[in-house]
């Protein structure tokens, strides 16, 4: 925990003043003023997260956290639980959807197993392993990990942004794979934001009817037998959470502390961006929501905590796909900011 | 109107049967049904609409046609009409937004003067002169340009998207440069649609509450004068429309004849859309909505054709901008089709 306070308290407000000076800057440029309305507020942001005059988003950094669920055989999914190790080896072939976006965007992907059931056989360097436990437990039957486990998932995703610095880190964004962890997800939403279940439970990967009902079933006595405490998001995180849900909190933490933007993928991503901001608020400024996903949680995820997503794709995948194409408008908005001629440069009169 | 007639003749359905069949191949890709959303229904119809199993999108082309107004004389528009030609240098110089937007997208700009009020310094190969008239005339006082000549416009339009086939041409975007042509479009979307000017019309470039009035006032009264008939989109065009937004339409029409995908940009797009449209409805199938630009005629003109805009982030820059951005996202949507690994090929187990 002492890694993670001091984290916590490293992530320091962002440079709010720089906002207007930047739109000095971009009134300057051949276009209307404010004529490019939301790629203008992204150049702002990013300014203002960095510090920085003219930051260049040249690394960029997708992060997919792979980790298992015991609460899978409560019947809450619709595909079986190998496929978390399988998803594992198809990210480290190229093989899955963040693979191809991650590619057309020019983002570097980290495929992490953050608790895999099985043992993965695998001698590539490509998978890095930070592996809790193998699987959370059943969280109807008993507490998902240990308070101790949920605050090394968070410190794995401390160590995991830490690491990746070396190679140079301009913009995170955040991914997940994961069988059962809409679940988890919904769990810990419910449990922060005091929704009812049924309001922030979906189908996940696409389950009928009678399994939702299901699954809102198990996450309500989950929440009954355990009681988690919305203040407390560790407590939260040990008792129905996931490993991944916890890296992913940590890489959050650790970017705004070095004052790095963070592209919030969908709801699982979401309920991570909820856990690291229970233990910090200052770190939704340097937060951009990716997309608002089909999942019915999502939209309050970020209602609570005051993100406006910017793309609306109906996207349910997950693994950081929505934040690979946001990355990819992130990144013009910076060109925007870098690139223009201004009025005056160009001999282009201004406005009457 | 022979060679319009032509290409409208040869504008065919699209191959819907080919959705189906693509549907059944993204569902065969490791990710759960339909969760890639819009991803998925671009996927299927660009395979429609080139009738070909897995196009690639290597050949981005946006054509940002530029044009003066005769109608700015009666105070409609926030900047002097010297900047449409001081914006062709810029396009030329690769300053303007939408250079940078397509650079960052990887798509080429052709810069039209279809009809600048000034004669243009430029002998760069770069500048394709389809100049039709300089300017059109003050369509307060009397048409904006001849029949002949809205005629001429939109054969320019056809003449340049099939001088671009030989470069190669996957997909094309709109785009527009010209003082005044949102006044212009305003009228073209109120003649066709039957609205009225007052919610077709906006603040364009940033004009205060007061020229607003101004701008509403002399469309009203241009459209009383001229009395557009809305099924003869010539007359339209040649009445109250721009040289641009004629040449616009006939690349529209001609990239639908040649079964090519069109990204429509913003609102002077739209009502270049439009007209393209009442000459052949088929054409609708082939028109993606880039986004939902500010000006608030842009929305009837979607509604109108019936077409679902891709992004919503506020721009209202024209040019080919929005278009650009969506690209980038219908060029992912064709690789998520061609690169991801399948169920099998990866040995992920698929759904119960």
């Amino acid at each position: 925990m002492k890694e993670i306070k001091k984290v916590v308290k490293n992530i320091t407000k962002i440079r709010t003043d720089l906002k207007a000076l930047t739109q000095q800057r971009l009134d300057l440029l051949t276009k209307p003023r404010g004529s490019l309305g939301k790629l203008e507020e992204l150049a702002k942001q990013i300014v203002a997260i960095t510090g920085q005059q003219k930051p260049a988003l040249k690394n960029k950094v997708i992060f997919t956290l792979a980790a298992d669920h015991g609460v899978v055989e409560e019947g809450v999914s619709a595909f079986p639980q190998e496929v978390t190790g399988q998803m594992v080896y198809n990210f480290l072939r190229g093989g899955a959807g963040i693979n191809v976006l991650a590619r057309h965007v020019g983002a570097r992907v980290i495929v992490v197993d953050m608790g895999v059931k099985e043992k993965l056989k695998v001698k590539s360097k490509k998978l890095k392993i930070k592996k809790i436990g193998p699987g959370t437990k059943n969280f109807l039957k008993e507490r998902a990990m240990t308070r101790r486990q949920a605050e090394q998932a968070i410190e794995a995703g401390i160590e995991l942004l830490k690491d990746e610095l070396r190679k140079g880190v301009d913009i995170v964004g955040t991914g997940d794979m994961g069988i059962g962890n809409t679940t988890a997800s919904s769990a810990i939403v419910a449990a922060i934001t005091r929704r009812p279940p049924e309001t922030v439970t979906g189908r996940g990967t696409g389950i009928n009817e009678k399994s939702l009902r299901n699954k809102i079933r198990v996450i309500k006595a989950a929440l009954k037998i355990h009681k988690p405490e919305a203040k407390d998001a560790v407590d939260v995180l040990s008792k129905v959470g996931g490993f991944e849900i916890g890296g992913l909190a940590g890489i959050i933490l650790a970017a705004a502390s070095k004052k790095i933007p963070v592209v919030i993928d969908g709801f699982i991503s979401g309920a991570a961006a909820l856990i690291a901001y229970q233990l910090q608020p200052k770190v939704k400024d340097y937060m951009i929501a990716a997309h608002c996903s089909v999942e019915q949680g999502h939209k309050i995820v970020l209602d609570y905590i005051g993100l406006d997503p910017l793309l609306d794709f109906n996207l349910r995948l997950g693994e950081g796909t929505g934040a690979a194409l946001a990355m990819n408008t992130i990144e013009a908005s910076m060109k925007i900011l870098t690139e223009m001629a201004s009025f005056q440069g160009a001999g282009v009169s201004d406005k009457d």
